[in-house]
């Protein structure tokens, strides 16, 4: 006999069973009915690509993560490890025949050799959603629109996205002559959520002072609301600060749509990546803070230089689903994916085969899912498994039923049993039973 | 400046567009609805696992086609080349965790290194779908009845699932002598529908001599109805034939389902895979039969041999979506897959941004899809756009409907205008134009 091989996935890599996967797909769909209802339109790239393309530059830490590797033809090819980065390819390759400002959402994997160790996975999968070939404030505040829908649609209560302008600190730390410490006050500031004030102060102190870091810091506290924050950044920022004339536009779509209390405007969000170089925005879920932010992004001002001299400017966002699923977990968010038909046909009777598959046909074209136990065994291990799969009701249709006509129907939450109803009367009750 | 990096793909894989990403999805979105009504649930599997693991044994011609490498731990790793692989190395590692019989589906992209001179491509989307830890009649007919329904839900009219049984020849060429020369013969009949009938005659008679051939296609040949091609089987079989019984216990359910028409008793459909050892079965699309099956799969007695003692049957269908889109596309079947939204909000005024975007929460609360041209351009430039994207409806709504809480639509498919509506009325009006 041939030796077993152990059947294992790799590390960092994980199956899904079939409550996560329709977890998954649930989510997915729900953000897909948000997406479109504000004219996006679906996209997908290739999994693998030329080497160069995906690490452009190059260098980074990310770098070292990519699976690459040499294809049939001896091509360096690897990986995508986001989906950013395919997207400004595709941009790049496709935006003369594609109606501009394009509005795209992608769904897939994406695959990075990371330390597990730190509780990541090696394989994931990503949603992204970005308008791009406009800069506007229309444009930005539809992005946070559509993070904010998306977290309500949910049935997320509890969430603040988080907004704020790149040039905000630029020109702050420009006004205050502290232009030459831009990076490691950004560095500062921007562990704030992690590290807390006062740690943050303590470092901003030995950056630039004690009167300094007093007024950093007060720079990027939120006020009240966000038209008093507003106030604050104008008063501490040069007159015609082009940052401050952006802000003060999405304020003006935030207020009359009411998203006063979901989108927060916050300077203390700087966004690590140099990408980013307008609005930039984080969500937050009160509850459960310490996952950091569950759907990130912002404005850059060229997506694909490395491919084309076209500038296509842009702002957009992305889900990791993986944390969201755990996110909506830990908040206790309840599935409404269902992993069971509605109903089992119980197999009776072998010479009834053929009766059965037209009942269980029957079902489906009255819109309800059915399954038939696909052997004549006891009917202790039939509904033995029923039960294990949560299917909630079973129907008895053997001999004596076939006769007169007759179907009986059990409740198997309940045990509850319906005898002898006719097939309208089946229908009638099973519907009542399932709402 | 930095050199531009030419976008582009690698051969054999390609970037999916609007169009064609919503078609994938609508029709990954039906058969989902279909495969759900039959209580099937999704998993999924890592896209890269264990070399080992995904070759098995190896040897095969698949296996030149695998991408395989190291990776960042020297481990040797391979990118899944089908989803049946990963499906027995999952069983193997989850059956007893999982209800018995275990229905699944499951959708994901795939990749092989072949040849695309022949047209093929490199990366693809499998749809699998499968009952695995019984043998049954029961299970075999219903994985038949989800490939028959799944056509229809794609609004297929003309095809048939062409059905046989893989020890159904075992049975014959014993009978008649011919044991030795099974797999020629099976390799000539394998090609019926590729070459023709008279091809394959002049195959068989060098194998076995004129009179033996004559018997093979005479048994191969589909009667004028399924009884009566099970009837000239069971003539030329022993007594007892296992394969017979099978098939006659199928026929039972096809009848009282009146799938008749649509499920073929074709003796002549062998399956090239060793893998198959009880019903086999292929879908050919009546008027695009040069694509060849579009769906295809069967019975095998023991699915993770390679990984667990545990005998695993089952039974399953795959389905290329590629190839399915394209057949299609060949049919003329329309989609109904939208990649635009309901409405246009023309942006007349700046100071009207937060207007607008409050208005377009509004439609989508209402249930239709909207977005706002996200800058403030020539109205010629803003309509171009919604021509382009094939947006039905626009509204128009500028300093002076303010006033007077006035919308202005216009059907821009017909060019007809709407105008001085109440909020109300533009819902009421949308509706009725976008039936």
């Amino acid at each position: 006999m041939a030796e077993i091989i152990e059947p294992r996935t790799l590390r960092g890599f994980r199956d899904s069973l079939p409550e996560t996967e329709s977890r998954k797909l649930e989510i997915q769909q729900e953000l897909t009915r948000v997406f479109r209802s504000f004219g996006l339109v679906p996209i997908d790239t290739p999994a693998m690509e030329y080497a160069e393309i995906l690490l452009g530059k190059g260098g980074g830490e990310t770098d070292k993560q990519v699976y690459r590797f040499l294809d049939h033809g001896q091509r360096h090819v690897a990986l995508r490890f986001d989906l950013t980065v395919p997207f400004a390819r595709f941009m790049a390759a496709h935006y003369h025949e594609l109606p501009l400002p394009f509005k795209r959402y992608h769904m897939g994997k994406v695959w990075r050799g990371e330390n597990t160790q730190r509780g990541r996975y090696r394989e994931f999968i990503q949603i992204d959603f970005d308008i791009v070939g406009v800069d506007s404030s229309s444009a930005d505040f539809e992005i946070m629109t559509i993070m904010a829908e998306s977290m309500v649609s949910l049935k997320i209560r509890a969430f603040h996205v988080h907004f704020s302008h790149r040039q905000l600190f630029n020109e702050l730390l420009e006004n205050m002559g502290l232009a030459g410490v831009y990076l490691p006050v950004l560095q500062a500031i921007d562990k704030l959520k992690k590290i807390g004030a006062r740690e943050v102060e303590a470092q901003l102190v030995e950056i630039s002072g004690k009167q300094r870091a007093r007024e950093i810091l007060g720079f990027i506290t939120t006020e009240a609301t966000n038209r008093e924050t507003l106030n604050k950044l104008c008063s501490a920022l040069p007159k015609g600060s082009q940052a401050v004339a952006r802000l003060e536009s999405i304020l003006q779509c935030i207020e009359p749509c009411e998203l006063d209390s979901v989108l927060l405007l916050d300077p203390s969000i700087t966004r690590g990546l140099d990408y980013y170089t307008g609005v930039v925005f984080e969500t937050f879920l009160d509850r459960v803070p310490d996952i950091g932010s569950v759907c990130s992004g912002g404005r850059y001002n060229d997506l694909a230089s490395l491919y084309t001299k076209e500038k296509l400017p842009g702002v957009g966002a992305s889900i990791g689903l993986d944390r969201l699923v755990s996110a909506l977990e830990d908040l206790g968010v309840s599935s409404s994916a269902k992993t069971a038909p509605d109903i089992l046909v119980v197999f009776l009777d072998e010479p009834l085969l053929g009766v059965y598959h037209k009942l269980s046909k029957s079902l489906r074209e009255n819109g309800l899912s059915a399954e038939i136990y696909p052997s004549e065994k006891k009917l202790k291990a039939q509904l033995k498994y029923a039960e294990k799969r949560g299917i909630p009701l079973a129907i008895f249709h053997g001999e004596n039923e076939k006769g007169r006509n007759e179907y009986n129907l059990r409740d198997l939450r309940t045990r509850q049993n319906y005898e002898a109803l006719s097939f309208e009367g089946l229908l009638d009750k099973a519907s009542e039973l399932l709402k």
